[in-house]
């Protein structure tokens, strides 16, 4: 590389830029790529790998936190040689992301496996290697879901060090997978209220924007109707884009957009959702004003690496528009 | 249902809703489905289906052309009935599509399989029916990339109509996959000239915007400065989100961006790309009034159907903005 793909005055307001995981600025060079890349970036002095032990990231805490390793380093965590995977090059350094065996309850000192939430809480990495970190959890997560084929169940092998797998048997190459979903804030008939709900799964007292995967054919736009329609029974008009999220869990892209809904009587899937309410922007600043973590306080907002929390203080404190 | 997800003063000005493939309005309700879902679909008085033969529609052609057409007619082109999934509701109305083993270039009279390409080129088909047909060919397009489980190789089971297929040996649940790319038409620093570029699968002549595949731990953003850079060797500032369009080969979802280019010398990636090259607005308004096929006269563009068609309008009258 001569020349990297990002200018330098490149764009630091962007809203997207400010979600978590976001931050990944490596040269990826997925199609450049062929059998003499890996071997190549193995061989590089510069190489440097994250560990993933069973979904969780390797820190090395022997001085401020380092989630990027020297390879000779992460031999003693029983690296699987044969499942890592190169991420892309900074400047011209490989990165790689390397799943190790060794048992992330148990890794000898100065080592403890975080997972991805927290390193993304705590902030424990810079915001360029978090997203570093967030390619390797989709693409690891990708590669274990396809080791067999599809189309005819013979194993596939790692191909061009990780950006693809092929089956030798019926000749199909498979590339990694992303799913798209939709995450929406709602906003009620006048602009004054939006709309917020509560999984089972969330802490006590936590409430956020509604969110579900894009279905086959259908535009984002019908997804944030249909999705809204089933989970709180809202008809929705416009809707706009408002900015995204790689989302590590299994290997998603995260959409946020805005929609106006055209009615206010929810009629909530109980099955989907605990609660469903209407929240005024006064209701929703005063909570960002405790700074409650999930969970904390009677009602509390995602965390500020989530979109959800992106979309809520944005339209909260009007720079979000629809 | 009692009530349609789609309010009747639904916005018609949508930049999405002008995209081919995207007027797909069904109810799908894909989290209400179960095993009686089918049988109870099938045996419906209502009920019709799009028969897909080879990947291609089978359309009736005995008056106007007709793709949704009542099941006792199927029999005739032996449907693959196990294969067959539900799209949604048309009111209380199941809509199915259902592969047939006849051969699509020797169908019996009235009927004649016709391409999505076409379908959708042609205007054949009402907008709404159109999109269901799109739904139906990713759906089926990813069952049978599905039919064995990537995580351990075992044969899959399609289940809840076709909603999701499950492994029986490992217990997993694998959901129909849609692929995000991004297209994007990229205008100069100065807004008067836009980037279109030459596949070498496109007919002679045309050109269009440029695109490419969402990688894992992406922002939308990244990725249209990605892949801008890929094929092109131009750095991007600024980007927005104008449309996004179904797309059913196989199972994509296009993003349609309008993103500003920070520089003009093009280094185009000989194996992707022709041809690449700057455009003025006056260029593209003439090449828009002569009414070109792609492929007729020295230069044409896409069709009204394909999004990067849309892009390339509304940029050119004035519609999109960076």
């Amino acid at each position: 590389m001569t020349r990297p793909f990002l200018a330098a005055d490149f764009v630091a307001e962007e809203v997207s830029a400010r979600t978590g995981f976001a931050g990944n600025r490596l040269d990826r060079l997925a199609e450049a790529r062929d059998e003499s890349t890996m071997p190549a970036a193995l061989a590089h002095g510069e190489a440097r790998g994250y560990g993933i032990a069973r979904g969780r990231l390797v820190v090395d805490f022997s001085e401020s936190p380092r989630g990027l390793i020297p390879l000779p380093e992460l031999q003693q965590l029983q690296p699987k040689a044969d499942r890592a995977v190169l991420l892309g090059f900074d400047g011209d350094a490989p990165r790689l992301a390397v799943p190790v065996a060794a048992d992330p309850d148990n890794l000898p000192a100065p080592y403890k496996a975080v997972d991805f939430r927290s390193l993304a809480i705590q902030g424990l990495l810079p915001a360029d290697e978090l997203g570093q970190v967030a390619q390797a959890g989709s693409l690891l997560n990708w590669h274990s879901s396809a080791r067999f084929c599809g189309r005819c169940g013979s194993p596939t092998e790692l191909r061009d060090a990780g950006a693809k797998r092929h089956c030798p048997s019926c000749e199909r190459d498979q590339f990694p997978r992303t799913d798209p979903v939709v995450i929406m804030l709602i906003v009620s008939p006048d602009g004054e209220q939006c709309l917020l709900g509560r999984s089972p799964h969330f802490p006590p007292g936590m409430v956020s924007a509604l969110a579900g995967f894009v279905e086959a054919g259908e535009t984002l736009e019908m997804a944030v109707r249909r999705e809204t329609f089933e989970e709180a029974g809202i008809r929705i008009g416009d809707v706009s884009y408002h900015a995204s999220q790689p989302w590590p869990f299994p290997h998603t892209l995260m959409i946020g957009c805005m929609g106006r809904a055209m009615e206010t009587g929810i009629v909530r899937d109980e099955a989907e959702l605990e609660a469903c309410d209407w929240y005024s922007r006064e209701q929703v600043l005063e909570v960002f004003a405790q700074s409650n973590a999930p969970g904390e306080g009677e009602l509390s907002l995602p965390f500020p690496m989530a979109i959800a929390h992106t979309l809520i203080r944005d339209w909260a404190e009007g720079r979000a528009s629809l």
